[in-house]
């Protein structure tokens, strides 16, 4: 297979494929859609990339993707002090956005508890959580961690790290909108059971 | 939504999703994986996109992609000159190699014949494809346009074009290996009951 494709072309599915998620087939369709696309569009492209590595950091108080030292969230002053989600990462903030169900502010914990992989408390951004929760009038911190047995080890340490302080909540887990009985796997419907209600 | 990523990100999202190919949804996520990556991976890869760009040009024999005058194929005299095998686009001639059954040469039609998209015969590579088959020796025509409505008419087309002076023949249809007949639609089991074989 390598002697077929130009070196150039190589190497981009190459840098493709060492992005975090990316396989070497969707390397590959992608590098192609690269080299169909206009010249102009290519190097748009290309800035972007590096645009995006030169200016992003992390936002001073939710640890987000900011280009200022807060990102566009926490310098929203129309957002609701009292309610503060925490995420593992700041990709989770996009689709929590998206349902427009959450007005609140985030806290990125930087991952999830994970002891086998080396990932302790202190590898996380829980110091500067209690402090916020402290300073920033915090009612309900709502524990938006994947749900994971990482993301639930986390969930769980965090409700008890700030119990008293503040009312914690956890997304909830159940079938999804539209699902199948027939098809749900057993985890699901077994948390859907346990987390039913009235109607 | 707009308002919620910084802009440097909206503009890499927007870059990635003008991309042939990619909506919103992988653009966003492709954005996210470059966010996460180490800097020098992103600028690596922003390298190679606007190397691609530069560096690439239609191989002067069969119109696949090549760094030299002649793709990496189209210099290898070891092929079989008297295979020659018309493809749609470049994308199309590795899936072909990764079966190692394919030992011939390639050419490249640049599209598949769709008068309602205005894709003429005009439009198409089809007059170098018949100086190819008089000049390189050609015995036999492998016509591997895809099996779509317009892949067929420019099958056949292309068929009738050099009858007489070439073998031709069209990559088989029917089941995929490993598929079920419960699942497969009417079309392509009907091509291969149409295509059936003594065993």
């Amino acid at each position: 297979m390598a002697s077929i494709l130009p070196s150039a072309v190589e190497r981009l599915v190459a840098e493709l494929a060492r992005l975090p998620g990316l396989g070497p087939r969707s390397a590959q369709r992608l590098a192609f859609h690269i080299m169909k696309a206009p010249d102009e569009r290519a190097r748009a492209l290309a800035e972007s990339i590096v645009e995006v590595k030169e200016r992003l950091r992390p936002c001073a108080r939710c640890f987000g993707f900011a280009e200022d030292e807060l990102c566009p969230i926490c310098a929203d002053p129309r957002r609701d002090p009292a309610l503060l989600c925490a995420v593992e990462e700041p990709s989770a903030i996009i689709p929590i956005e998206r349902t427009h169900e959450y007005r609140g502010y985030y806290h990125v914990l930087g991952g999830a508890l994970s002891p086998i992989d080396g990932v302790d408390p202190e590898d996380l951004r829980l110091g500067e959580l209690s402090d916020r929760i402290d300073r920033e009038g915090v009612e309900e911190l709502v524990i938006a961690t994947n749900p994971t047995m990482s993301g639930e080890a986390t969930a769980l340490y965090l409700a008890d790290m700030v119990r008293g302080r503040v009312r914690v909540t956890r997304l909830a887990s159940g079938l999804p909108v539209g699902a199948d009985l027939e098809h749900a796997d057993e985890l699901t419907l077994g948390r859907a059971l346990l987390g039913r209600r009235e109607i």
